[in-house]
């Protein structure tokens, strides 16, 4: 498929997508890049790329693929430093978490966006699972003029990942990923946030019994701040027509405790359980009982 | 300690705690009674009861400790059953989630409060598991007139499961469950609801692309709807404060997101990976990634 590749950003995503193909595909070459130098020391020490170069123009030029997998606000600056140094005929993909927002002309480029929905709380190089998208979804999301054989390319690398494969357009994703995903982790964030507004008086027992829910947001809420600094921002409008729609509810919802309303607050949590069977039929959860780990 | 105990209710709690005192305790008879008849069906084909009785009353009469794992709404009417059959000298305890609430005066028995802060998404006799109450805290809540030596062997009981016991006012503990367990609880639901309110169109998308974060909300959210509706009505005031507080949070982080406040962002985001570590660092989680069961 690919006789080189080159990683850029080297991260979660980044050490997961080497260690994955190093597993599972027969690519020749995996070069892979970080602007950081600490984190370059350990894709040295930890062997997370087959040859060390001193720049990302360097790292490209002769990769038949080359993966972004930086936070979106280093996006274009990197293109900017690759642009010229490119292989003809090579694909750039990329795994922002938001398809459109202020992204650079890439006209010249074979440029095919793809987004694994995959993830971990964890972060940085050493956080990389070789079968971190085995069983997940990658969307793509090609643009008007993407050559239908460079999606094909783009589908089966992600498919040698262990990923299931979807096509849509970067609006219909980006509307999609506020729902799943964005929205949860506003959430997420905003109950730590509340919990952390407490007299410290009440801090440690708060800590001391969060096994009763609150433990699980703080998980979600532990992501890497500047990887969702970058979602928030590139898609703040329909993160926020998500919370209007959140917020609306969450008054009902009060109302409903307030008055006390036995069946109507029974209706409410018999219908979440729905929702996730459905997730659990998709493959997307087990229904193991989860009672926190040890 | 105890020769016999009866536990009354048996679905996740009360086979949890059947099957941990096996394991673990020398108590010669444990005796576990459910009013739903197709409950005592499955304690009676998987052996969760050392002798099968036809009512509460019957269950209760030899027992030195009287465990009530009933929901909230159950509790008065099994006191009305049970309270004429105790031995003399048992002691009561239960396992609910709100301490104050309607509870019927108990003047005359021996009732040591407790609710062992543990759990899974999961309801029912057969969701029990021998080691749910290790390393986890379970909060005792003795009245004025409850007696230490009562007070001491029902902390030795729950520290025989595996629990750590911590004794607290009732009106401290509903404050605290309010912030660390009710709040979050009526965020997944919301998050939940919301989430369903969006078109069936997009419904297949929102089920396949939940692992970017909504899928363990609906986790939180398939907890057992008539426990919940129990704690709901009976710390409906302190969750509804709960809910005021993270309304108003809500409201100014939806303006850092409307003005993309990039400093602001990082800010909240790098905070909210501070509790987490005081909770791992607590041992009530640990640090390992989690990137979804398979």
């Amino acid at each position: 498929m690919f006789d080189q590749i080159t990683i850029i950003g080297c991260g979660l995503i980044g050490s997961s997508i080497f260690k994955g193909l190093k597993k599972k595909s027969s690519i020749k070459k995996i070069i892979t890049f970080d602007n950081n130098k600490s984190v370059m020391e350990v894709v040295k020490k930890y062997n997370l790329s087959d040859e060390m170069f001193s720049s990302p123009a360097e790292a490209v030029k002769n990769s038949d693929l080359v993966l972004i997998c930086t936070p979106s606000s280093s996006f274009s600056s990197v293109i900017k430093e690759i642009k010229g140094n490119l292989k003809n005929g090579s694909i750039l993909t990329d795994t922002l978490s938001v398809k459109k927002g202020q992204k650079p002309k890439l006209e010249d480029i074979n440029w095919i966006p793809s987004h694994p929905v995959a993830g971990t709380e964890k972060s940085g190089p050493l956080a990389g699972q070789e079968n971190l998208f085995e069983n997940r979804w990658t969307i793509i999301t090609p643009g008007k003029n993407a050559k239908e054989s460079d999606i094909k390319k783009v589908s089966l690398f992600w498919e040698k990942l262990g990923s299931k494969v979807k096509i849509m357009s970067a609006v219909e994703h980006d509307k999609i990923l506020s729902i799943t995903s964005h929205l949860p982790h506003v959430v997420a964030y905003n109950i730590v946030k509340t919990v952390m507004g407490y007299d410290e008086k009440i801090q440690n027992d708060i800590i001391r019994y969060s096994a009763g829910g609150l433990r699980d947001f703080t998980r979600i809420a532990a992501s890497d701040p500047t990887m969702w600094r970058d979602i928030f921002i590139d898609n703040s409008d329909l993160i926020i027509q998500a919370i209007d729609k959140f917020s609306k509810n969450l008054d009902e919802f009060k109302k409903v405790i307030s008055d006390k309303n036995s069946k109507k607050l029974l209706e409410i949590f018999s219908k979440s359980k729905e929702l996730r069977k459905s997730i659990i039929k998709a493959g997307q959860e087990t229904d193991k009982p989860d009672f926190g780990r040890k």
